[in-house]
């Protein structure tokens, strides 16, 4: 049994830890959290953040769930001395850096560190690589959506008259056709996805003023195609709750001088119940490559996937090779 | 520089040898063909299949290209005794036993021979594994087209009256759009396949007893919807020389209670040039394998991306994680 630590308790750590429960291979140690009178439904200890080193040698692998722009890099820093750790890092212009410091600590403290393992930075970036490679002359898109985008869902929320809004990153239909036709378009970040965007305004609020202020919202929307709809709080409640996202990469190009397009496509449901069961998978990888005597920090590149799954290898080769 | 072999000087073959001259980091050494006279227009040395022994040391990879139903089964029980070997062995069912083999000759020998790595099973295998790992409550399916089959195509020309044909098997839209929708349809072959035939008939013949002898002929076309086109030998020629092929591995599920789906959807311009890029990854990673120290056979499960691509991993890391 995998002995699993999870830092903080939000969608992702909540996410993992149901289905940390659930799996036969890991069972969870305790929650790590900032916040004071936290408790678990499932019976997971929550423990205070700054004991973590007193979990030294009771934990196999920690899984930093709390936030990846602010928290992840910091706490990732700290734990990585002690433990063999996973995070779903995602900020990608500090992923290097991040990836240099996580190896020295890790390779020092002797664990592994398995950095950026959700689905972009995750198993987008596998298929990247994956299709760059076995496709070497060609060009690669990425397309997000359709999902929720927290950053300018926020945007929306902070101009003066909104009391709630949600905003849809949507991949632009036109794009998708040329990119899986094979004609190898060149893709402004505008002409690859729409902004539809849900809005709850206040009683008597000006709603030509509110959509016109959302349109010309420099960088997060005045360079997209946008869409705006106004509907009641009950409606936006009822329809816009969920946490839905999605996405695909494709890889167009040619081998050997004939045409060849590579595409995963996914469709979620919930974004960090997906996240979690991949960083899932990485904790099983982070624990068994601890285990081989391996150190350092460690992306889903170096990762097989026979390290990740609880699934039988000779199940798996009978069936699913 | 990794040295390779190449045995069988088919299409898969000839594709590997092409991609392998312009690798920066393989050298094709010789080609082995049990058939005379055989020169090779991108001046890789041709020689017998029998001489393979005499090149123990020369070769770090043999990557076997011959025939996967007859010839690979043999040949890779020969090779694994003597290089590091790749193949895509491809005959489901025996795959087991082959691997079994396989195993027990290359561990023996010290060596390492990844089997089965081409798309189907292959870069095919490893989705449906990570899928399954990821979306763990729910169900897979595989497509496959539009893509020539072979057997079928043979079926057809052995037909009294036909002159030529070929046969095209095509993912029914109806099938795709209930998986995708997340319905998890329970499916026969025939219900997610369709078969479309091109035909040229002798003069004279009777077609309408060709297309009755096609469409009832059994376990190949009498459970399948089956559409047979009569067209003349210049139609035939222009529009039908090509080998394209593709599928989809789909899987669709639940995770914590919200529906999920991912898709990986390939259109092969051609299908043994894009067999030939994965088996060109998959003897760096053999080579790679072996020089760190492994052995035994491996499958597409056990080999993570960094080891099959030619990209450096700082500039993946930077660019396409």
């Amino acid at each position: 049994m995998i002995r699993l630590g999870i830092t903080g308790y939000g969608n992702l750590g909540k996410a993992l830890e149901k289905l940390a429960v659930k799996a036969k291979d890991i069972v969870p140690v305790a929650v790590f959290t900032r916040r004071d009178g936290v408790t678990s439904d499932l019976g997971t200890p929550c423990v205070s953040y700054s004991d973590f080193e007193s979990y030294k040698g009771k934990i196999d692998v920690m899984a930093i769930c709390s936030g990846s722009a602010n928290d992840v890099p910091v706490q990732g820093r700290q734990l990585a001395g002690i433990f063999n750790t996973v995070d779903s890092f995602d900020t990608h212009a500090l992923i290097p850096d991040y990836y240099k410091d996580m190896d020295s600590i890790a390779v020092k403290n002797g664990t592994v560190s398995i950095i950026s393992a959700g689905w972009d930075p995750g198993l987008f970036s596998y298929m990247r690589l994956l299709f760059a490679t076995a496709i070497e002359d060609g060009d690669s898109y990425t397309f997000w959506g359709k999902g929720v985008s927290q950053g300018h869902s926020d945007a929306i929320r902070r101009i003066e008259g909104v009391k709630n809004g949600k905003q849809y990153t949507i991949p632009k239909q036109s794009a998708l056709d040329s990119v899986r036709a094979g004609e190898r378009p060149v893709l402004a970040a505008g002409d690859k996805h729409l902004r539809e965007c849900f809005v709850v305004a206040e009683d008597g609020a000006d709603k030509a003023r509110i959509e016109k202020e959302i349109k010309t919202m420099p960088y997060y929307f005045d360079e997209y195609e946008t869409v705006v709809h106004f509907i009641n709080e009950e409606t936006f409640v009822k329809e816009h709750s969920g946490m839905p996202h999605g996405g695909m990469v494709i890889r167009s190009g040619s081998i050997n001088g004939t045409a060849h397009t590579a595409e995963l496509d996914i469709n979620l449901g919930s974004n960090p119940d997906f996240t979690a069961a991949l960083v899932l998978s990485y904790v099983r990888a982070a624990a068994r490559m601890s285990a081989e005597g391996l150190k350092g920090a460690k992306t889903v590149f170096d990762v097989p996937v026979s390290y990740m799954t609880d699934i039988d290898i000779n199940e798996a080769i009978k069936h699913l090779l």
